[in-house]
C-alpha cells in the first residue's frame, strides 16, 4: 500500500485522488489565491524600487506594516538595523576607438567612481577570472579590464555560482592588478540591453575602482569589436557613492501557535530590491507568496501547533544585512525550521528537506502533500534561502521549495524585474505549495528542532 | 501535369523535387549564404545607430560605398539630398503623485521640448485617439495626455496601422486641444522597459508639444496607478531639437542587364536607422538580404536581361526622404518592378505580386520558385515597400516578399534592435527567396512595365 501511494503521489493532480485531509483542502483552495498577486502588484505599483537603506525602502516598510496589520497578523513590527549605503550615480560607456558605439552599462554594488567626465582607457579582455589571474599585471595596469563568461540557462539556477565569478571576484582581482576600472558581461541569460547589477565586495587590500556590468547585447558588441584585433578604447562614466551608515529593517508578523516549545516556523522573503527595476520577481513575489500562505493557515480554522513567523527582510541584495541582523537578535529563540522564497515567481518543481532524523515522516507527508502540484522530492540538504542562511548555520532545520529558475536570470537585477513578468498561474501554484508545506510543518507532532541547534 | 506541379509546389523542399533549372540552383545555394550576415554584423558593429541626416548616417554611407565597391557592383554611388534633422535630447519621466515612480520614456520624432528642468502636469488618460477626440477640451488643456492601445501580435504586421494611431495622430490632436504634452503607450507588442520611438508629423495648425512614448511596461504601471482613481501627476523631461537642414543620401549599386528597354528591377532596403538601437532588423537586414541576393545574380555566370538596381535608401525612418528623392531624380527612367526588404530578418512566408496582366506566367514562375522555401502566393496587390512607395505610385509594378512579423514589433524602433536578434537561418531563407525572385524577375522574357506607368 505504501508503494502504491508513493507511485500515486508522483502523478499529477487530475490522476490522483488527494487524501481527503485538511492539508489537501488548504492546498487546493490556495490554487485560487488572489492575495499574493495583490501584494506584489501593490508593492511594485505603490512603492516600486526600494534599495536597501534608502528612503524608498523605509516607505516599503511602512507599506508592509500597514498591509500586514490589515491582514490580521499578530505582533506586526519593524526591527531596525544600521548598514552602509551605496547609491548609484551616472552610468555611461562608449567604445571610442576603433568605432564609436554607445554601450549600456550599470554599476555593480560598491563600485568606485570615475571622474564626472569619465575615464578613458584601453580595453584588455579576458574570458574568465582565471584568465585575468594568469595575465601579466603589466598588461592590465591602467587599463579597463573586461571579463566575459558563458552563463547557461538552468532550471535550478546552479550556473549562477560559477558564472557569477566575474562580478564577484573580478573587481577585487582587477583592482589588485592595477586596473583603472572593470566591466564584466552581465551575469544573465537574456539577450537584451538591460544590464544586470548585483553586489560585489572589495577583498582585503583591494582599493575600490569603477566596476560595471555591460548588458549581454552590449557585451556581445564589445566582443565583436575586440575580435577585430585592433586596440579598443572605452570611455566609462560611473559616479556612484557610499553615503555612510543608514537604517534598514526587517518587517515581522506572526501567526501564533499553541505550543511555544515546538519552535518557530520561520518563513519569508526580502523586501528590499535593486534600484533598477520594481522588484517584482526579486523579491516582491517571495514576500507575497509566503504572506498569502501564512494567512491561509491563520484562517484555516485551526490554530497551528507552531508559531509561524513571517519576515520581510531588509537589505538582502547588498549583503544579507537583514538576515544577519535577524539571526543576531533572535539567536536565543527556539527555531524549528526555516524557509525562504527568493527565486522568482515561477512554479515550484522540487523540494529539498533537511529535517532531523526523527522527522522522516514529516518529509514523507510533505512529499504526499506537494506531489499533486507536480513537485518532486529532491535532496536531503536544504539551505533555507539567503536570508535564512545566518540562522540556519546555527543549526536550524530547513526546507527549500525550489522554484523554476529557467527564465530567472533573464530578469534578475535588471530594469526588467517588473510586475508584468509575474505569471499569476505559477504564482498561485507557489502559494499552494507554501500553504501545504506550512500546514505540514506547523502542525507536525514530531520534533523538528535539530539536536545540533545552538 | 500542371495541377500536379502546383500541388507539389506547396510542399516543403524535402518532399519536392525542384525543377532542375538555374533559378532553383541559385535559390538553394543561397540557403548557405554568409554575406548577408556579414553585412548586418559589419554595419551594426562598425557603424551602429545611424539617424538620418547625422554624421553617423554619413559614416554609414561611406561604409556602404566601400563595401559595395569591394563586392564588385557597377556604378556604386551616393545620391545626396537635403532634409530637416531632428535630434533627441534628455529623456526622463516620473510619476510624482500619488506615488513616486520613474518611467522609461523616449521622444517621438519631431517632438517639441519641455524646459530643461521638465514639465509637471496632471495626467489625463484615454484608451484611444477617438476617446481623446471626444473629450471636453477643457479637461485636456494644460494637462499631459496619455493614450493607450491594445496592439496585438500579427504575422503580417497589419495591427501596426490601426494601433499606431496614438503615435501618429495623438500628438497633433493633443496639441490642438491645448495639452501641455502627450505620452503614448509604445507602439509595440513586447513587455519590456524599452520604449519604441517613431516618427510623427505635426498636422497643419498643430504647435509642436513634447511627445513621448512610454515603454509598454511603464505604460502598464501608469495605467495601474491611474486605475486607483486618484489624480496622477507626471514630471516629463524631453529636450529634443530641430537642427535645421542637413544632408542625407541614397547609396546605389547596380548589376548591369543586357536589355535596357526591359526596365530596371529596383530593390533595396534603408540604410538609416533610429538612434536607439543599432538598426539590425530595421533595416540592416534589408540592405544585407537584397545585396547578398543581387551579388548572387551578378555571379551566376549569366548576365541578367534587366539591370538590377540596389538602393540603400537614406532617411526612411523620419519621413521617407530617400524614397521621395529617388522617385524625383529617377522619374524619367524605365522601372520594370520594385521591391524592398524592410520588415525585419525573419522568414518570408508569403509573396504578393502586382505585375501587368501579360506577365501572369511570371507570377506562376515565382510561385514555383518560392514554394520550396515555404512561401505561398498571397495577394495580387503589392506596395513594393516604404521607400518604393513614391516610385510605385507613378505606376511601377511591385512584388512584396512578406516577412514573418510576429516578433517584429517587440523590437521595432527600440534599443533592442541589435545584431543578436537576427536569426541566421531565417536570414538565409530571405536571401534564397530574394535570389529566386530576382532571377525570375530580371530574366523574364515577358514585359513587366505597366501600361499605366508614367
Amino acid at each position: 500500500m505504501k508503494n502504491l501511494l508513493l507511485l500515486a503521489a508522483a502523478l499529477p493532480a487530475f490522476a490522483f485522488a488527494a487524501p481527503a485531509d485538511d492539508t489537501a483542502k488548504l492546498r487546493d483552495a490556495a490554487l485560487n489565491d488572489t492575495l499574493a498577486l495583490e501584494i506584489v502588484e501593490g508593492l511594485t505599483t505603490e512603492v516600486g524600487p526600494r534599495l536597501a537603506g534608502t528612503e524608498a525602502e523605509a516607505r516599503a516598510r511602512n507599506w508592509a506594516m500597514k498591509r500586514l496589520k490589515a491582514l490580521g497578523f499578530a505582533n506586526v513590527r519593524i526591527e531596525t538595523f544600521d548598514m552602509p549605503v551605496w547609491v548609484r550615480g551616472a552610468e555611461k560607456a562608449f567604445i571610442t576607438v576603433p568605432f564609436g558605439q554607445e554601450l549600456k552599462v550599470t554599476a555593480l554594488g560598491n563600485s568606485g567612481a570615475t571622474p564626472e567626465t569619465g575615464l578613458s582607457a584601453e580595453i584588455v579582455a579576458f574570458d574568465s577570472v582565471d584568465a585575468l589571474k594568469a595575465a601579466d599585471p603589466a598588461k592590465v595596469r591602467g587599463k579597463i579590464v573586461y571579463i566575459t563568461h558563458r552563463m547557461t540557462r538552468t532550471q535550478d539556477g546552479s550556473s549562477y555560482g560559477q558564472f557569477g565569478a566575474p562580478r564577484r571576484a573580478g573587481p577585487s582581482l582587477a583592482s589588485k592588478m592595477g586596473a583603472a576600472a572593470i566591466v564584466v558581461r552581465s551575469i544573465g541569460t537574456d539577450h537584451s540591453r538591460s544590464p544586470h547589477t548585483g553586489v560585489q565586495t572589495w577583498a582585503d587590500g583591494a582599493t575600490p575602482i569603477p566596476a560595471g556590468a555591460l548588458s549581454t547585447v552590449d557585451a556581445d558588441l564589445l566582443e565583436r569589436v575586440v575580435a577585430r584585433g585592433k586596440p579598443v578604447t572605452m570611455t566609462l562614466t560611473l559616479t556612484p557613492r557610499q553615503t555612510g551608515i543608514h537604517q534598514s529593517g526587517n518587517v515581522i508578523a506572526e501567526v501564533l501557535g499553541s505550543d511555544p516549545a515546538a519552535g518557530i516556523v520561520l518563513i519569508g522573503g526580502h523586501l528590499d530590491s535593486w534600484d533598477l527595476g520594481t522588484g517584482a520577481i526579486d523579491d516582491g513575489a517571495g514576500v507575497a507568496i509566503t504572506t498569502a500562505a501564512a494567512k491561509r493557515i491563520m484562517e484555516s480554522g485551526r490554530k497551528p501547533k507552531r508559531t509561524i513567523r513571517l519576515v520581510w527582510f531588509g537589505a538582502e541584495e547588498v549583503g544579507l544585512f537583514g538576515g544577519i541582523a535577524y539571526a543576531k537578535s533572535h539567536a536565543g529563540e527556539r527555531h524549528a525550521v526555516a524557509s525562504e522564497s527568493d527565486f522568482g515567481a515561477d512554479r515550484v518543481w522540487r523540494f529539498d528537506a533537511a529535517l532531523p532524523p526523527e522527522a522522516k515522516a514529516v518529509t514523507e507527508r510533505l512529499k504526499l502533500a506537494l506531489a499533486p502540484l507536480g513537485i518532486a522530492k529532491g535532496l536531503d540538504v536544504a539551505e533555507g534561502g539567503p536570508d535564512m542562511g545566518p540562522i540556519v548555520t546555527t543549526g536550524v532545520s530547513a526546507v527549500d521549495l525550489q522554484q523554476d529558475g529557467t527564465r530567472y536570470f533573464d530578469l534578475h537585477h535588471t530594469p526588467e524585474d517588473t510586475f508584468d513578468k509575474i505569471d499569476p498561474v505559477q504564482l498561485r501554484q507557489n502559494v499552494a505549495a507554501w500553504t501545504a508545506m506550512l500546514d505540514v510543518l506547523a502542525n507536525a507532532p514530531e520534533n523538528l528542532i535539530k539536536s545540533t541547534s545552538k
